[in-house]
């Protein structure tokens, strides 16, 4: 297809979409004539992606490059290249691991992990920003005297785990690593705003249920 | 207890209480002598939402006045006062109505409250922001071209709905329907993100176990 189908079909301006090739976020197109090219769907795919990390997730552009290089290796195995691919993305908190609290949300963290036989977590847990990050929340709601014990965060960790086995099967159905990195990134992205009024609709339909309105 | 140990104990230097109580964030201590007065633990508690409001939620100070008059409402009953203090909380998406992708994600997102026979939210659906919010977020998952339908969103929005049983039955052990308000308010705020993180590490976790690293 024509530039003008991609932006069409896409939804992005022509403008937009030659900043994305400028930047090489978004490979170049198979030349036809001296200013013609031919993009596919593969374009397509692509394109979303770079619209969700760039619109959507505010990702800046050299960033958006490393997560770009993470789908696109070929020589990494799955696990591997989901993981390159998510942990490329900012992340929210960066703890400071000198702080007291900071450290005392590490240990309710290990022993979270510890109790729901999250042993994978568990061993490269230091390694994964996502470990980090899940510490920096937990001192904060310690911080704020909020359910900051394992007690509290089991049942809730259970039911994410729940959500990870959908996030998963949903994965599968797809054709390739490629395009299960992609959807992995689009979904962390476009997905947890849908997760999060999905689970304040369901505090008002329960708390209706049970008080009345 | 003293304006130092209202400092100490919540971890809020002196400076920004006062900034909070000449703001009205903060009831008045009781008048001790012409400079001093005494603070007791509803001050506490009321300066750890407060705090989760502004320096956690980025909330701005005349919208947290409005969170904080709904959770005082002793007039309303227990569904519309923490009704009333979450839907004061800033939403994220404000969607167009006159966009015809909105217009089709409100259409989904009726099927999809159908479906999970959530009859109260269908009801009062349109007049609550959380309802707006979702079909946002939805016709954002459709402009993305990624499982914006209904039987991709169903297995979430259950999955969802376990974690809301969670939240109710935690704020069933609290004492009066000010301190729900004042957890239902913090726990969306701050609790948020845990479940972000909780989720992206049940996915590695799973991810390992299904393929080996």
């Amino acid at each position: 297809m024509r530039l003008s189908e991609l932006s069409e079909r896409s939804g992005v301006s022509a403008a937009t979409i030659k900043y994305y090739l400028r930047e090489g976020l978004l490979p170049a197109g198979r030349r036809v004539t001296a200013t013609q090219a031919d993009y596919d769907e593969e374009h397509l795919r692509r394109l979303r992606l770079v619209r969700a990390l760039i619109q959507v997730g505010r990702v800046p552009v050299a960033t958006a490059r490393e997560v770009l290089a993470a789908v696109d290796d070929e020589s990494l195995g799955r696990t591997d290249r989901l993981g390159a691919a998510l942990w490329a993305l900012p992340q929210h908190t960066e703890p400071d691991a000198e702080d007291p609290v900071v450290r005392a949300a590490e240990d309710v963290v290990d022993a979270l992990l510890e109790r729901l036989e999250w042993h994978h977590a568990r061993e490269t847990g230091r390694l994964s920003p996502v470990y980090g990050s899940l510490v920096g929340t937990v001192a904060t709601l310690q911080r704020l005297g909020f359910f900051g014990d394992v007690e509290r965060l089991e049942p809730y960790a259970r039911r994410m785990e729940a959500v990870a086995e959908v996030d998963l099967d949903n994965l599968e159905r797809l054709h390739d690593d490629r395009e299960r990195a992609e959807v992995a990134v689009t979904s962390a992205l476009v997905f947890e705003p849908v997760l999060r009024d999905l689970r304040r609709l369901a505090q008002e339909e329960l708390s209706t249920r049970r008080y009345g309105s």
